[in-house]
């Protein structure tokens, strides 16, 4: 039987996962999925993610790559795959992709959003997937600060300590920060999209920008934090419920 | 201290809980919010509810009334509350009524909200608040059988067997089945508002809605179930987590 490589689309509630990575002792998404994928397609299948989520981040268009011989049609995979899925995981896709195709690589642009909840109260059935914000912010001066992060720099001010690569220059090709009113209660969006990311950028990313927001910051001191080059300079980091992968183009 | 009516307007996400209603042995919505209110107010504190929502079933308005003689300012009580609640209940307001308030007599109107997620691939973020019917339902002849639902009528047929309440007539002021599209989603909503409801009434009406929607049932056989009058009649009933009590009226 030829070698199949198969390009996964992947949707998971981040909750209850220690982010998407496996690490031996932890329940991790990629464990989740490789272990479904072997179930299915055999001991051996392993599955090469494009982007490691933290610990309570959600995805809808999170990508893995799998290499098969199974005589399983590729057009039945994606349903298959999420029938031995925990019901907090589906497969919404499986293509066939060229043998050599990098998941890693060949990303081209990454859309991550970041959902916020204003209001007094809160929100018991959105808590899992936002940062409640019992405040008004600003919005409009934190969209002012979000857009002095476009283009291409040098990100470390917004990387974690704990990020090991060395290349911390990135593009941002949008960063707007948008809101939506519903029955009185009041919501931020916060959406970043680039050609790639470090570790907890996003996060402390958003966190800079409440700070903004809050009125504790200018939005000028956004710029001036990326300038700084400087891990210390940012806000304190965004908690991970309110993150959401939304998709990985190539 | 004079003695003080609260009313209580309570959110949870009944995922996590066998239902309102205090029951020995199992987490209860009533029950944590008792527990929560002893700690604040005092041990004597007791909870009542105006609706038994079951398991798994949510609620943004369910009332809760609790007398008290603390002297915890009326309008600091939904925040210290929710202060002391697990994160998938708060209290949304709380507010003096007058001695001697019926709340399940007085209750003049309930609204409940059914969510249904209809798409190919299983909604991650969403699943613990719809029903996912993987399919394409007729809404528009959902609809023409929720309308044969609308006045004062004996809704036995759409009650559960478990309902020991002898008087089955309710009145339906508004049965509605709506769509939203969201980027290529589809959400069907069915909204139920009426003066009271037997035990498993929307769930049971949904399921039998939704035989019309495949396109099992022809929208008048909603009237005939009604008219039957007999348990058997109705199809099979929804699952508990697409159910939100909205907002109970006095």
């Amino acid at each position: 039987m030829a070698l199949r490589n198969v390009k996964l689309t992947i949707a998971y509630d981040g909750s209850e996962y220690h982010g998407w990575q496996i690490q031996p002792g932890f329940t991790t998404v990629q464990q989740a999925v490789q272990d479904a994928a072997r179930s299915l397609l055999g001991p051996n299948v392993r599955v090469c993610g494009a982007s490691r989520t933290d610990a309570g981040v959600h995805a809808l268009g999170q990508v893995g790559l799998i290499q098969i011989d199974s005589p399983v049609p590729t057009e039945n995979l994606a349903r298959a795959l999420t029938d031995r899925l925990p019901d907090d995981i589906a497969i919404v896709k499986a293509e066939e992709v060229r043998m050599g195709f990098d998941v890693i690589g060949e990303v081209t642009r990454k859309l991550y959003r970041y959902t916020i909840f204003c209001g007094p109260t809160r929100p018991v059935l959105h808590r899992r997937y936002c940062w409640h914000v019992p405040s008004n912010p600003d919005v409009a001066a934190m969209d002012a600060g979000a857009k002095l992060l476009v283009g291409r720099d040098d990100f470390k001010s917004f990387a974690s300590a704990a990020d090991s690569r060395i290349d911390s220059v990135r593009t941002i090709f949008r960063c707007d920060v948008t809101e939506a009113r519903n029955d009185g209660d009041r919501w931020v969006y916060v959406e970043v999209e680039g050609d790639g990311f470090l570790y907890n950028m996003v996060r402390n990313i958003v966190g800079s920008l409440m700070e903004v927001g809050l009125g504790r910051w200018e939005p000028e001191r956004i710029g001036r934090t990326l300038e700084a080059r400087d891990r210390t300079a940012a806000g304190p980091i965004a908690p991970p419920n309110g993150l959401c992968l939304m998709w990985i183009e190539y």
